[in-house]
Formats: structure tokens, sequence, C-alpha cells
């Protein structure tokens, strides 16, 4: 299960429902945060993720996407933390992440890694890896996405069966790809395993204008999580402060075929009241939702719209 | 009137009941805030002080106590701000406040001054003044007492109307301690005007073992508000981090004779019941009460008990 819970949907400053922008995503025991506004270590008790985090993506540096790490840092260390914690922006942050590390004083507990990403540049973890996304945001800006190698081809057990393989380590081989001997004959990998099948995929813009080399990038996603800064009415100023409207965000999510949408980064103007934005984008795609603090998403595997959790808090 | 408005108790650490520390005072008019944790902006638009703040008082530099300054300098410049405002903090503090003003990037709309205050150094304000009190953290590290400057006496209406005065220009000459002339004889103020009255004084340790110097300057306080991160329990751990119990606040609170004694900057084991430490606090003084977020304390002139309001969200 991939898990995200959306840790602060505001955009620029927090308001009482909703605070400044942070996603935890969990998957199978890993946990990272993408963006990590002031307060965000509180949306994480409040919120119940856990503190059990060894990587944060900082999609830019303005303030509301990275004031919490100071002091996020300093409660690992209260917590007597010994494991590295990676620390990744875009090019040209090293320096800013670096003091957001040693701004809260005293010695931490354990090393801080930090390391610039190009775009298109991914961090690799096994199993999935974390690609930096081109976006637009006027300044050295990227977008997420967390996406997970090709899962083997589905298994016919019926043409197994039918060709006679008896269950066990020969199924094994065959599910990995390998060709087998059996029974004088040569059976390949093809004859009763599927295509191989993509993996997951969430994407995660950061502060952007719609950016079509980022809907490429989000081809077929899980999830799309972009800024949605505006509605209609605020066309003109999201072209001026280089963030998207929830209708400009909704084509994106058409072009890239998205199964769901989820809107973020919302101005204090509809921090009580999203649903024109809601109605806005669902006039483009309609598989599109607001974000709220506290919401959880679950990602399964197969072509089920992801289960959608409520908030923990 | 003045009124204090708690808007973070917990030490070192946010919980999902209490903040890290931030006490918001006004005066007619004037808001000054007193430390300024992580979160503080949003405590801020929770309990409803608005934003409408000059001056921002340091305790020391331990992260919880300062990290919200960066974030909140961002939302005043958001909001457009011109007017200056003002960041105090201890000595040795200047160049971590700077760098709290600049690391959120961009330039601000208003210009911060910052200064270094040396124990008993005092900031004026004309009717009150902020003095910056000696305490004992194992660092540079100031209490702060606002210290309202003293009242008139009381005005005898009665001896006046005896004495045969109008009622008029004469009781204002007398009121504020001249002599007058009147029906060829000369009347001493003292003669109908009591002797002066203290002003008010509310009084905030900050993170401090039990100091008697301070005390000193609390003596008669409206209300003190000190460090009670312990109980009974931790009392060897207090004094190894440099914290008071709730015991031995509630010692200074009774040594300074004060009308009222607030207890915060609680250790994360006493965030949700915090029952222990008030039990503890008022074997030594009654008048013991533990703050909470949200909890807003008016402070009127005369012998009575401040009235004690509810938190506002």
């Amino acid at each position: 299960m991939i898990r995200v819970t959306f840790l602060g949907t505001s955009a620029a400053r927090p308001t009482v429902p909703r605070n400044v922008s942070a996603i935890a995503v969990e998957r199978e025991g890993d946990f990272l945060l993408f963006d990590c506004g002031e307060g965000t270590q509180r949306q994480m008790m409040r919120y119940r993720t856990g503190f059990d985090l060894d990587h944060i993506f900082v999609s830019h540096l303005h303030a509301d996407h990275y004031l919490g790490i100071p002091g996020l840092l300093r409660t690992l260390s209260l917590q007597g933390r010994t494991e590295p914690l990676f620390l990744y922006g875009p090019q040209g942050s090293r320096s800013t992440l670096r003091a957001a590390v040693t701004i809260g004083g005293n010695r931490l507990t354990y090393e801080v890694a930090t390391r610039e990403l190009a775009p298109l540049e991914a961090v690799d973890f096994g199993d999935y890896r974390v690609e930096a996304l081109r976006v637009r945001h006027g300044m050295p800006a990227l977008g997420y996405a967390l996406r997970e190698n090709p899962r083997p081809g589905r298994f016919d057990l019926a043409a197994a069966r039918a060709l006679g393989i008896p269950e066990g380590p020969l199924y094994g081989a065959l599910q990995r790809g390998e060709s087998i001997e059996f029974d004088g004959r040569r059976i390949e990998s093809g004859e009763v395993v599927g295509p191989p099948r993509p993996g997951r995929l969430v994407v995660y813009t950061g502060d952007t204008r719609p950016a079509p080399e980022l809907a490429e990038r989000a081809r077929g996603a899980d999830i799309l999580i972009h800024d949605a800064t505006f509605g209609d009415h605020g066309k003109a100023r999201a072209r001026e402060t280089r963030h998207s409207t929830a209708r400009e965000a909704a084509r994106i999510a058409a072009r890239a075929r998205v199964r769901r949408l989820y809107l973020t980064h919302l101005s204090a103007r509809y921090a009580a009241d999203p649903s024109s934005l809601v109605r806005e984008a669902r006039e483009v795609f309609p598989a599109a939702t607001v974000a709220y603090d506290g919401l959880t998403v679950e990602i399964g595997y197969g072509a089920a719209t992801p289960a959608e959790g409520k908030g923990a808090g």
C-alpha cells in the first residue's frame, strides 16, 4: 500500500483550517516527506504519521515550503535519532537548506545530508525511485514523482496447468521471466506470464504554472497532486505569481490521463469553502478532489480507483 | 485592560494540545509578543489576536522559542506591512535573530530592527516599560516584566467637596499632583489625593531554574508566568536541564507575593493531564493555574483577582 497524507494544503501562509505545504508518503515501511512548511511536525502528530522518516524532498525555497525543517529536525534529535536523514532540493538550494539545518542551534544527534537535484535526476530506492520533475515557477523549483518499477506480468494459472507444469519453483522461475525446461520441452515465461505491468506512480507538482512537460512524466499516474492556488477568477493572478488555477490543473490531469487529481496549495480565500475550485476542475476532469489537511489516500494495485481514507484527526 | 493570551504552553516540542512557547500581551492598543515558537502565526489566527504587533521579545535561543519568527515575518510582509518591527533578545542573540529574519528569503516589505538586551535593561513605552530580567538557564536567557508606571493616587471626592473646591479643572490639577490656590488658600494635592498607586505588572520567566533575583523584580506582580516544565517526579531532570518544577515555580510566586501564578512550558508528558502540576504548585501557592493554549487572562486595576477569560477558539 502507498499511503499519502496531506499535512498542509494552504498557499503562502497558514489558515485556521489549513497549514502550509507538506505531504507524507508511506510505502511499505519507507516514509518520505514532500515539502515541510512551518508547523509540519505538529501536523505529523495530529494526523499520526509517526516520525520515522528518512527523506525530505523540498520543491523550492519559498518560505511556506521549508520553514518546518528546523523544528522537525530538532524534535527528531530530542527523540535521540541516530540514523542519517536526507534532504533534497532544487539546484542552488543547498546553502539555504544547510541554514535550515543549523538555525535551531545545538548539534543534532544524527547527520543530515543535503543533495541538490537537477530536473529528471532521480533518487533510487530499489523498488521505486523519486524523480525530480521540471516545473514552471519562475525560480529553481521541482515537482516530484514516486515511480515504482514495473511489476511482473500476471501469471496465467490455467495456462500453466494446461501445460502440465506442477506448482512450485517452476512457477516462480516463469513469473520472474525465466524460461524453463520441463518434460523435455522448453517453456518460455511469456507462455504463462502476461506482459510486465506498470508500477504505481504518485506525482506532486509543488508550485507551478501548468507544465505540459510535467504531464508527460505524470502519464497514467495513480494520483496527481497539483498546485491549484486560485480559481477561474484568479486566473490573471495565477499567471502573475506563477501558480495554477484549479481548471488549469485539471487540464494537466486530463492530458496526463491520471486516475485521480488532488488540488492543493489553496489561497486563503478558498480555505473554508473550496467548492468553486472543485466545480471548475470537474468541468474538465471529473476525478478531481480538493485535498484537505489530514486527508489520507491509499493507493493499491489494479484498475480500481484508489480507496480514499478519512482524515485521522 | 491588559490581556494576556497564551499561544503555546509546551516545552521543547509541540504536542497535539499544546504548541511551543509564545505569549501575546495586549495593552491599550499595543501588542507585544513574548517568544515565538514554530507555528505561532497559526496560533495567532486560531486565537484571534490579530497581527498588529510591533515588538517581539525572545527569551533565549532554544529552537522552541524563536523558530516561528521567519514565518510570522513573511506573513506580515504578505499583508503589505510597512511599519518597522522590533526584535529583542539576550546578549549574543543578534546574529541568530538576523538569520531568522533572512532565512525565509525575499525582501520584507518593512524593516526589522534587532536589539540585544542586558539583564535589567528596559525598553521604554511611555506609560510602561518592558524590563529584561536575569534568569538561570545556563545560557544567555532573559525573563521579561511589563511594568506600568505608578498611577496617581486615589482622588478623595468627599475631602475635596468638604474643602469647597468646585468640580472642574482644579480637580484635574490636584489629581496630577499640583497644588492649587483657591479662595485665598493654598491646597496641596496630598490633601485630597492619596499616595501614588503601583501600576500593573506582568512577569514572564522564559526558561529558568528558580531565580530569587527574578522574584525580587516580580514583587507584587498581577501575574507571574513561570517555567514549570516538570512535576516533583522530574525534580532531578529539572535541575539538569535548567528548568523549574511546578512546586519550585510556586515557591517563587509565594516569595514574590504575586497575585496569580500561571504555569507554562510543560513537558510533553503533562500535555493532556497537567493536574499533578496544579496540585503540587497549590500546596505551596494556592493561586496557581496551569496555562493552556488559547487561555486569555485579563488584568484590570484594583485588588480584584484578574478576570480569567476562556480560550477563544
